[in-house]
Parts: structure tokens; C-alpha cells; sequence
């Protein structure tokens, strides 16, 4: 009897694992249509980055409903405790990853980017890859329990951060050159903002899956910067 | 002994409801001074912004910790779990708002809107205050419990959403007018941005509490919208 109960405990376990791993897979999805459909200009990609959001929401909701019946049900302790409350944690992240996306793929139809130069759009592709890379890295190697790559991981969403920076310069310096870039170039500024922002996510997750992991948490929390919002000289 | 552990049980989630209300004052608290530090281009007032986001990561933390392991002490059935699951979701939203609080400070120094034209300073300061408001109402009519109330709440979200697309509108305008606004402009569209999405976790927060304290969900999901995000022509 102890054995069965222990055994649908492992199971339980299991499926919030198959969850995340779902959801980490929905969100590499998301991110990748949604920078293709605004490079591309293709609305229908668009559509189905919205309504793959609605899916995301349901896991997320799935996952949340899972994790707390069992905590409440089979009392964890210690390890498994920490872990389904990663668990929680990282579905937080990820949701807000699919969020992000879905607004990425509602501002296509307003920018229009085929009219851009090509600077800029190769700036937002190599941006948009970077993060791309991430998102679909923290999973993988929470999977294979790899806590090491996790903290480099996290470490190297300072690389978004610098492009992110970049963008926006080179943003602002089309609409100063030219009035008629300002309505498509405010729209891009917000898709590189959520992109950025995407990273944080992506770091927040290193941060948990190393915790779930090791039951430490990495030292020296890495602040999560946007450079172009400091209260220095406007970037 | 029975009683003593139901009278402990009761002082764990009166304690995780003092924790809610602190950090509903501290989210108030936060998003009235940003503002009023990026209207006055006030640096000590955002630099305050900045440090109470801190103390409002560590009210979650904590309200997460009190709340998992009241989960797993005393197996809360029916009302009490959703109570207990409900607290740690308001306790995401308000962390979050305490987020967009601090994004709004720390562009302060960049915006300088001093020099910004009056009438859009008030368009802000008017987004400013409905934003505020619904922020101090939510809270409040949790702590009564005035479901019907929160229901209003969450639909007034609206008129802050037509307030940030007639602010949009306005910001492209100057900016167009006049390229050496491009640069504040684009901070105060960050800005204003922020302000809109704070109304959306304050919409969420109403949700949650309604849930919270009649069991049902509020039905017809109200859209939350960024229309100037809409694939339409560009707003």
C-alpha cells in the first residue's frame, strides 16, 4: 500500500515534469513564430501565435491545479516540496514568455517591416535569435539536470541586454531621420522591449531550475538591466 | 488540541492576509510616487521607487513561503485552499505592479518632462490617477469583501485602456512634430505602457479575489486590450 502511494506520488512528479517540458516547447514555438511572422509580415503565423497563447494559459492553469492538489494531498518534504514549487514558479515564467510572444505577433499587421531597412531588420533577427536560443536552452537543460549550463546560462542574458540597447539606438535614429518611420518604429520598439523582457523570463527560469536542482541558489543574483532606462543621459 | 492547531491555522492565514494588504498599500504607495517623481522629474522620489521594489520582492517571497508550507502543514480543503492559492496569485500581480512602479522611476532622469507640452504632462497625470485609484480600490474592497465591487473593478479597466491609446496617439504626434521629442517621447510611451499593464494585473487581482470570496469565476472574460497593438492600421 505504502509502495502504491509512493508510486502515483513519483507519478504525479512526473506529469507536472511532462508540463513543463510541454510548456517549454510551446514557448520556443511561440517565440520563434512570432519574430518569423513580424520579419516576414505574415499574419496568418500571427493568428497562431494568439492562439497558441490560449493554450499556454490552459497548461499553466493545468500545471498550477496539479501542483497544489499535491502538495496538499501528499504533504511533500524537502527535495520534492522544492521542486513542485519550481515547478509552479517556472510555469509562472513561461506563461509570461507565451504572453510576450502573442504581443510580438498582435504588432505585426502595424509595422509592416518590409518597408524597413535592412540593418534594422537583421539587428531584430539576430536579437530575436539570441532569445530564441535561450528560451529553448533553459528547458534542455533543466531536462537533463544540467546545473552548470544553467548558470551560464543565466549569465548570458547580458548579451540580449547589449543587443536589446543597440536596437533601440538604431530605432530612435530612424525616427529622427525620417517622421514617416515613427508609427512602425514605435511598434518595433516594443516587440525588441518584449523580447528583452523574454530574456528576464528566461534568466528567472535558470534561476528556479538551478534552485530545484541543487537546492541552492546561484550566488550574486545577475541584475536584470535595460540600460536604455537609466537615469543617465537618455540612450 | 484540535482547537489549538484550528486557532493557529486561523492566525497562518490571517497572517498571509496582513502580508496581501501590506503589499497592496506598498503597490499604491509605489505607483503614486513614480508617478509623481516622473511628473516633477523628482530623481530622490524615483531613487525611493527603486529601493521599495526590494521590500516588495521580499513580502512575496515570504507570503509564497507562509503559504506552501501552511499547504503542506494542514492540508486546507475547499475554501481555505482556494483562499491560500488565491493569496500567492494577487501576491504575483502586486509584485509585478511593483515592477512597472519601478521601470516608471528608474526612466525619470531620461524622460525630463518638464519640457514636455501641458497638455500632454496632463494626459499623463489623468492616466496616472485612474490607474492609482483602481490600484488603492482592489485591495480595499478584497479586505471587505465587496465581490460586486470587484466586478465594476475589473471592468473599469477599460477607460484605462482608451486613456493609454488616446496617450499613444498623442506621444506619435509630438514626436512627429518635432524629432528632438523623439528621445522623452519614447520613454514616456515605456512609461505609459506600464502604467496600462499595471491596470492588467489589477484586473487579474479582481479576478482572483472575486473567486477568492465566491467560490465562482467572473464570468465572460473581459479582453484585456492594447488597441494601439491591434493588427489594424497602425494606431
Amino acid at each position: 500500500m505504502a509502495e502504491h502511494t509512493v508510486a502515483s506520488f513519483d507519478e504525479d512528479l512526473r506529469q507536472i515534469s511532462r508540463l513543463i517540458n510541454d510548456m517549454g516547447d510551446l514557448a520556443g514555438s511561440m517565440v520563434g513564430a512570432a519574430t518569423r511572422a513580424l520579419l516576414e509580415t505574415d499574419n496568418a503565423l500571427a493568428q497562431r501565435v494568439v492562439s497558441d497563447d490560449a493554450i499556454m494559459d490552459a497548461r499553466q492553469r493545468e500545471l498550477d491545479d496539479r501542483a497544489i492538489t499535491l502538495i496538499a494531498k501528499r504533504q511533500p518534504m524537502a527535495d520534492d516540496l522544492r521542486n513542485v514549487v519550481g515547478s509552479i514558479r517556472m510555469a509562472g515564467d513561461l506563461e509570461r514568455i507565451g504572453d510576450l510572444a502573442k504581443n510580438i505577433a498582435k504588432r505585426v499587421g502595424a509595422v509592416g517591416i518590409s518597408a524597413a531597412p535592412r540593418d534594422l531588420t537583421h539587428s531584430i533577427e539576430s536579437m530575436a535569435q539570441l532569445v530564441l536560443i535561450q528560451v529553448q536552452a533553459v528547458i534542455q537543460e533543466y531536462t537533463v539536470g544540467d546545473a552548470t549550463a544553467l548558470a551560464k546560462l543565466r549569465n548570458d542574458d547580458e548579451r540580449i541586454d547589449v543587443k536589446y540597447t543597440s536596437v533601440f539606438r538604431e530605432l530612435l535614429t530612424y525616427m529622427m531621420e525620417d517622421p514617416r518611420n515613427i508609427t512602425a518604429c514605435t511598434h518595433l520598439l516594443f516587440c525588441a522591449k518584449n523580447l528583452e523582457r523574454i530574456g528576464d523570463h528566461v534568466t528567472n527560469i535558470a534561476e528556479n531550475a538551478y534552485y530545484v536542482l541543487t537546492g541552492t541558489q546561484l550566488p550574486a543574483n545577475r541584475p536584470k538591466q535595460d540600460e536604455t532606462a537609466m537615469s543617465a543621459p537618455a540612450a
